[in-house]
């Protein structure tokens, strides 16, 4: 079965970060057709998440531009490369920044959901097959962006990034099962293994943050401490399990030491779902000494460093992180897309608005004044 | 069955810390007896270790003076006090720094080897039962340290301190087993969990660093790096399980990146056993993204801080630390005994001076100078 499109250019609507700070430009951007272990995706719906904004802000050092931005999406195989046989056209997909080819290091590893495949390309932008970009305006090619590139009607990937999913799920909802909400869930029951009546402390409440909740709900955790300076986090967080508020402003000494105080010694995990050094450090101090984990989950600005004592650690605090929640992609991910079809996981509850792509800088706006969970971006003009 | 000294106070010779710096002066020190859930031992042997001379040093903050200091010994016990039902008089036994009270939080949390119920007394130097020393010289205290005190013929310690060993085995090797030797093998058995075929790199050589070689070599580790800016130590290290050495001063590049290249991508496992925040660092970086684990053994000098870019820890390393190895005091030293009467693991090979107690301060200045391994000194004068 081909598409009427196969093997040709599409030419199709995209939104363009042409420079950092400035606002997307939207575009007819030509996408090229698949290469060997390519697979071109007609993106339905694409969510917002800090890394694009991060990017678009210019001050990730290895941000490229001009470059199509967006990495948490959901949409339906156009057409395949030679060589790809895990999908094909019409699959449901969701495409994925973390790939796994199940064949290096990493991916036999059985230790790590990292994959190092195409980490070579994506990091500079551009498909691993021959070097260069799948997109061009007016001639002039545009760079990927972590190997993804939502924010455009069709997108193309490698095989590896795409994870096939259960056709019958809503692809206005599962889009979100490609960054925030999996990061969440993951570092708890991936990363840090919480164990049933664990005390837990959760600094953001933000999507991450949110679903970290939801998966200390899940593990059985006794008390999850919601932590957030900005109030009107909290009622919505017990709906995602969190037992408990601390508003850092309310206090005029350090939260670890709030958080000591509260569970008698500290708690037992801790994540951090900001991106700020300083909460990195008062993140694993709040935990318990002799056992209590810390995973580091938000995304710190490039350049800034952790630190502590190492009697932190000496006295047996761990500090760990994750990425992308320790899934491996395309196994994990269409497991997720099933938990939700059987109501196991939430994901509708994280969206808060929907634009269509014209209206994505109003998104992004949002997004930076920190009054949106997740916006949905309809790719359907 | 009771001894002569029984209920009496022992007087007998102790080597005590006045000041901060000072040699250590040899004293005829009043033991008091024990009181409820104390034991009195008469110490055969004691060996130096690095925390006696960091605290000789007025460096760490928690310091106190007039004290007795050691902690890495063997003796037999003298007399208990009331209430004490797991040792008797005449019992071979090695005091423990670590105590294991098996009722406290920490000990019945399955999840360390703190233990959190002589801490309070043992911190201020003092016993628990009534908050007060058990030492005198001419009527005035002296301070208790780490709760053992062994630069002294006779001590007192808290009952859930002392581990009850086999009576074969010799007094003069065993005592070796109270500190840095569990403290390196445990790091790699107990803390990280080294896997068989692992890469392993060890920083410093010392006999912590030499501990941790022979607990990766009994790991199964593939490779194991021995890194010292001492080179007259690989020699040693090799019959303990290095397989390699690196000396950071034949490098003008950061020592990481020099063992990232030696194993493509990073050693699975690294151990501090030196005691500096940067070489914390750089055991971190020298681990491979995805899985790479860092052990903190070494103590560093108080106030100091360990720092990172979290994309260290985002990208799955893990950053631990250990304490007396992760073993459980009383349960694990005397298995570990046994293991070296059954010739499981090296204790000898780790002795490179001995000294009688009149020849402390010299066996303080090797120490010092980095000229010696183990220095056990025989208390009998
Ligand atoms: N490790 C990964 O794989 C991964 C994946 C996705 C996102 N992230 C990162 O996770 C982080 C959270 O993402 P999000 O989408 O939930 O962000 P968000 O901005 O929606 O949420 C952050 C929350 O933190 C709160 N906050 C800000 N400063 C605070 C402070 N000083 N103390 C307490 N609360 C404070 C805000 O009020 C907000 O509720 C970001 O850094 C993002 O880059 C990491
Ligand atoms: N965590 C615990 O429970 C615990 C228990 C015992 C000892 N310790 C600590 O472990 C550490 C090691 O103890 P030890 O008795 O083996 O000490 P040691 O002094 O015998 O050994 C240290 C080694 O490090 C080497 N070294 C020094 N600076 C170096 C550098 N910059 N790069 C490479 N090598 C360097 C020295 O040459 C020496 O061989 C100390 O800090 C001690 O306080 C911790
Ligand atoms: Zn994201
Ligand atoms: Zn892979
Ligand atoms: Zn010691
Ligand atoms: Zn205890």
């Amino acid at each position: 079965m081909g598409s009427a499109t196969e093997g040709k250019p599409i030419i199709c609507k995209a939104a363009v970060a042409y420079e950092p700070s400035k606002p997307l430009v939207l575009e007819d951007v030509e996408v090229a057709p698949p290469q060997a272990g390519e697979v071109r995706i007609k993106i339905t719906h694409t969510a917002l998440c800090h890394t694009d904004f991060y990017t678009l802000s210019g001050k990730d050092p290895e941000g490229l531009f001009p470059c199509i931005l967006g990495h948490e999406a959901a949409g339906i195989v156009e057409s395949i490369g030679p060589g790809v046989t895990e999908v094909k056209v019409g699959d449901h997909v969701i495409p994925c920044y973390q790939a796994e080819c199940r064949e290096c290091k990493f991916c036999k590893s059985g230790k790590t959901n990292l994959c190092g495949k195409v980490r070579p390309a994506t990091g500079k932008g551009v498909m691993l097959n021959d070097g260069h970009s799948r997109f061009t305006v007016s001639g002039k090619p545009i760079f990927h962006f972590m190997g993804t590139s939502t924010f455009s009607q069709y997108t193309v990937v490698h095989d590896v990034s795409v994870a096939k999913i259960n056709p019958s799920a809503p692809l206005d909802k599962v889009c979100l099962l490609g960054c925030g909400i999996p990061t969440g869930l993951g570092a708890v029951l991936n990363t840090a293994k919480v164990e049933p009546n664990s005390n837990v402390a959760v600094f953001g409440l933000g999507t991450v943050g949110l679903a970290v909740c939801e998966g200390a709900k899940k593990a059985g955790a006794k008390r999850v401490i919601g932590i957030d300076t900005d109030p009107s986090k909290f009622e919505l967080a017990k709906k995602f399990g969190a037992t408990e508020f601390v508003n850092p402003k309310d206090f005029n000494k350090p939260i670890q030491e709030v958080l000591v105080k509260m569970t008698d010694g500290g708690v037992d995990y801790s994540f951090e779902c900001i991106g700020k050094v300083q909460i990195m450090r008062a993140a694993l101090e709040a935990c318990h000494k002799g056992w209590g984990t810390s995973v580091i989950v938000g995304v710190a600005a490039s350049g800034e460093e952790i630190s502590t004592r190492p009697f932190q650690l000496v006295t047996g605090r761990v500090w760990k992180g994750t990425a992308f929640g320790g899934y491996k992609s395309r196994t994990d991910v269409p497991k997720l897309v099933d938990e939700y079809l059987k109501q196991e996981i939430k994901v509708d509850e994280y969206i808060t608005h929907k634009f269509p792509l014209e209206k994505i800088n109003e998104a992004f706006k949002l997004l930076e004044a920190g009054k949106c969970l997740r916006a949905v971006i309809s790719m359907e003009s």
